[in-house]
């Protein structure tokens, strides 16, 4: 167990200077571990274009749209430049990396605009629904649902509006405790302005050395920390929204009952209403202890009934996630790559055919064989004051014991832990290795999570076997509730002829999975373009109505992120 | 401590049969307790006008209407009774019930139509769209802001939706914990369902003997154990929405990312986009132990400071309130009066200046004397089994004791928690001896709650002072978050001239007061009518045009409770 001063990990992670196509900072990227060096061993790597050789399309903006946002932001804070436009292209979903790195960079902003303030962002968007000119909000640039990729028709321009100058925070109400940031503060950034005074937001998804405030709110991120410090749609208090008519603010008290809750209506807006400019979010004090527990279950249907447990009559864990039979075996073998693909279909201990729809794994509530495999490994990590940790620790291991679990004790907990931001950079190696890798995730009631799970499972495994490349397909919990958890998946293929294609149908057949076995088709990576026919489909055409109702009064022109959610 | 058996206490409470304009059931009328007998000892009782001699508008809705309501309904469900139009004639606010108390039945509804199920209630909705007729959701018609009163002018007619007719309980989801229940089920028949598999919902707001599953979630309505089951909002997992154009549902999984919280938007819309028919709501296992354990605290900043310490690092008990002096005083002499207005500001102990915002109660977050008074009481409930309470009420109780305060034991905790439902029922003898008795309430975050009580108390004394009737003024805290709490305030004061001109004046100071502090206008009595304008400045003029967009999507002809709300 760590000792009793604030803890400093996620504060030490600098904010990540991404350059695309690659994840994060080059100066940070990844050798393939053990595994997935073996997988790759006769490939010969290709890394695809070099980026700064890529010939993009003539900017379309005219020159006095241009002069007009210069005079709004500063002629220093409009760029054109080639290499801007690279980075503002796309995001990091595998078909975005794999377009970019076959040279296509179609989708790229005709200009790349730096406000400072919120009112300067008001003013660019109320120039560019004048104009005609489609507007991106970009923050990280991390999404994977295509949320950057905007509709060109009927536009004379797209540009990128990127938020890295409102990086303040503004204040901080200790009392109440809350603190107000601006948009464009990233994940590290924010929580190093926080432990200055002893606070923390507890917000750490994947994507957290390069995501930002402002594309935490617009997507509903869910960090992995979720269990103890909740979504990050929980702890808006409130915010401010630059639309092209003007400003809405919310949020005037914690919960009320004047109205709808209309912060829950720009929260996962995904940019079509609006920018948010800024995030009155719940804070929380920095823990002093932290300590992360294995736990062995015989099966997936086992462990989820544990976590269910703890879900429902507490106490929960400050993270807690489980892993099917495969994802545990390469955990055990090579933490920092389980969950992010650094294993291939060929990984010893790992055969395809362990995580198709008939693996006992994925059985019924009904306990499985506990058998002399790895089983399934749950990680129970506690933060907090050191006081509080013990007594829920005791608790919920207590709960753990009770439902069939096996303690492992913390060590691979904390390999877990410490190479939990390290799993992204894998995936660009195995890309220039030939082998697909890619994720996507969905949320359900329990009572159906093990259909969906299997239905997933079989849908992946059909589309890309059909395709000649019969895929790994591993499965974790990572976000518990009450009533459900959350299901997410990756998935590992040799390249077929066209990845593009190859993906595409695999994707397909997954979404048509998770919506014909009642779920919902994204637990915490939003919707985008992606996930666009098939939120139509969750929702409905009347709420579909609803929302672009609400975008034309807002966004009488169309131009904030049009091709986006609705 | 109570036993190991499962409570029942709320399920042995009846669903009330309210008869209009006094609250609850005849047969179970308050008589004044002692102080309060004593203030109304010289007045002679005026009870109003007998509500079966009330003349009432002639109903102007068209004969044919009225015949394709009854072949969508049935002949035997569709009723222009007097004594049905009576009842379903606004709700229980005190200006409501001196209203009617004076024979002005103005605001009667033309017909009263009774649904069978979500079809019909669509079939209907689709009719009154057609033929401009105003249509009204009721389920309990406990609104006290004027929910139930509609505009008429534009419509050829006002009909009451009576949902009490879908009160069946759908399903029980027990591996989710989830259970669906149609909108006209009264609190206690939805509990006594649910109480024979085990279950409860756990809420409780003061008026559960008569308000419905689809009032509290058109109004989110906030229950007295909010603090261990959370607010009816925070309860819903999904809902259905009849509109005139149709179906809306949602809900398709816990938590998601797939776009805005769509059920948040439809949550707090009292009516004004459709009807709410069922909604599922998460259930928890029915307590087994129940104890309610009362503090003193020697002032009101120091109790609120140990709630905040509770709401922010736990444990939260299941009920948990502070009362300020005068509150406390009336609370510990009478529980059952307090909160209610069952005494006046002749009351023995409680000058009308202990409840002025010089008052030492009301003072900085800085301890107050501790004088020899009663202090201000907080009560902590604790509902759950055995030994989960045990732990809780231990670790709480440290917490209190921590905080400065005091264990008064579980007498007056215990006596609180019997009384509870019993205080509505005191306001109509009072009004019978000519005392004005209201309530109001708002919620404000933490570091603004101190500014929001002084400057509420002294809009209401300053306005009622002014009008001749120097009032009593009490405030108590009822539900708190991790960033604020509710502030519930009681008001007592003779009657003047014209009771509801004394009145108006006072609430319009009230919800100036409250706005200009920065709170809520309503923490859970939700907007209607009375809080319309005080809410459109809340939200501001695009976050308003945005709900009206969703107006005009879902209900084009604008006949869904219209005045209400937007």
């Amino acid at each position: 167990m760590t000792g009793d001063e604030r803890l400093s990990d996620e504060t030490a992670i600098p904010v990540v200077q991404m350059r695309r196509p690659r994840w994060g900072d080059p100066a940070h990227s990844a050798e393939l571990p053990g595994a997935a060096a073996a997988l790759a061993g006769g490939a010969e790597a290709d890394t695809g274009v070099d980026p700064t050789s890529i010939t993009l399309p003539r900017p379309i903006v005219n020159a006095d749209v241009r002069d007009e946002l210069s005079a709004i932001v500063g002629i220093d804070n409009v760029s054109d430049a080639d290499a801007s436009r690279v980075q503002h292209t796309r995001g990091y979903s595998t078909p975005d990396i794999l377009r970019l790195r076959a040279g296509d960079a179609d989708d790229a902003p005709d200009l790349v605009v730096f406000p400072g303030d919120h009112d300067e962002v008001v003013a660019i968007l109320r120039l560019c629904s004048g104009r005609r000119i489609a507007v991106v909000p970009f923050t990280g640039g991390t999404s994977v649902v295509g949320g950057l990729t905007p509709d060109r028709a009927g536009f004379d321009g797209v540009i990128s509006l990127d938020l890295r100058r409102l990086d303040r925070m503004v204040e901080v109400d200790e009392i109440s405790r809350m603190a107000t940031l601006e948009a464009g503060l990233r994940g590290p950034a924010a929580e190093a302005l926080l432990r200055e005074k002893g606070w923390t937001i507890g917000h750490f998804p994947q994507s957290y050395e390069g995501a930002g405030i402002g594309g935490y709110a617009a997507t509903r991120s869910a960090g992995q920390s979720s269990a103890g410090y909740g979504r990050f749609d929980e702890m808006v208090e409130g915010l401010v929204l630059a639309t092209p008519r003007g400003t809405i603010e919310l949020g005037t008290a914690p919960r009320s009952a004047a109205g709808p809750d209309l912060r829950q209506l720009v929260l996962g807006s995904e940019g079509v209403f609006g920018v948010i400019t800024s995030v009155r979010v719940r804070i929380r004090p920095a823990p002093t202890t932290r300590v992360f527990d294995a736990w062995r279950f015989g099966s997936f249907a086992d462990g989820a009934t544990a976590l269910r447990r703890l879900a429902q009559d507490g106490p929960l864990p400050t993270v807690l996630r489980l892993s099917d039979e495969v994802e545990t075996a390469l955990n055990l073998a090579d933490p920092a790559g389980a969950g992010s693909g650094a294993s291939g279909p060929n990984d010893a201990g790992a055969g395809s055919g362990a995580s198709g729809p008939n693996d006992a794994g994925a059985g019924s509530e009904a306990s499985g064989p506990d058998d002399a495999g790895a089983g399934c490994l749950v990680v129970a990590g506690y933060e907090g004051a050191a006081d509080e940790v013990a007594r829920r620790r005791d608790a919920a291991s207590a709960v753990l014991t009770g439902a069939g679990g096996s303690a492992l004790g913390d060590g691979p907990g904390e390999a877990w832990r410490t190479g939990r931001f390290a799993a992204p950079y894998l995936r660009d190696p195995l890309l220039d290795a030939g082998v697909l890798v890619e994720t996507l995730e969905t949320v359900a009631f329990w009572s159906r999570l093990h259909d969906v799970r299997v239905a997933v499972t079989a849908a992946l495994t059909d589309s890309l076997t059909a395709s000649g490349t019969p895929p790994l397909v591993m499965c974790h919990i990572s976000h518990v509730y009450e009533s459900g958890a959350s299901l997410y998946f990756t998935i590992v293929a040799p390249f077929g002829d066209d990845p593009l294609v190859q993906w595409a149908a695999a994707k397909t057949a997954a979404n048509a999975a998770i919506r014909a076995s009642g779920a919902s088709i994204t637990h915490h990576h939003a919707v985008g373009r992606d996930h666009r026919d098939a939120y139509h489909d969750e929702i409905g055409p009347l709420a579909l109505d609803a929302l672009r109702a609400v975008k034309a009064s807002l966004d009488p022109a169309g131009v904030c992120n049009p091709g986006i959610l609705i």
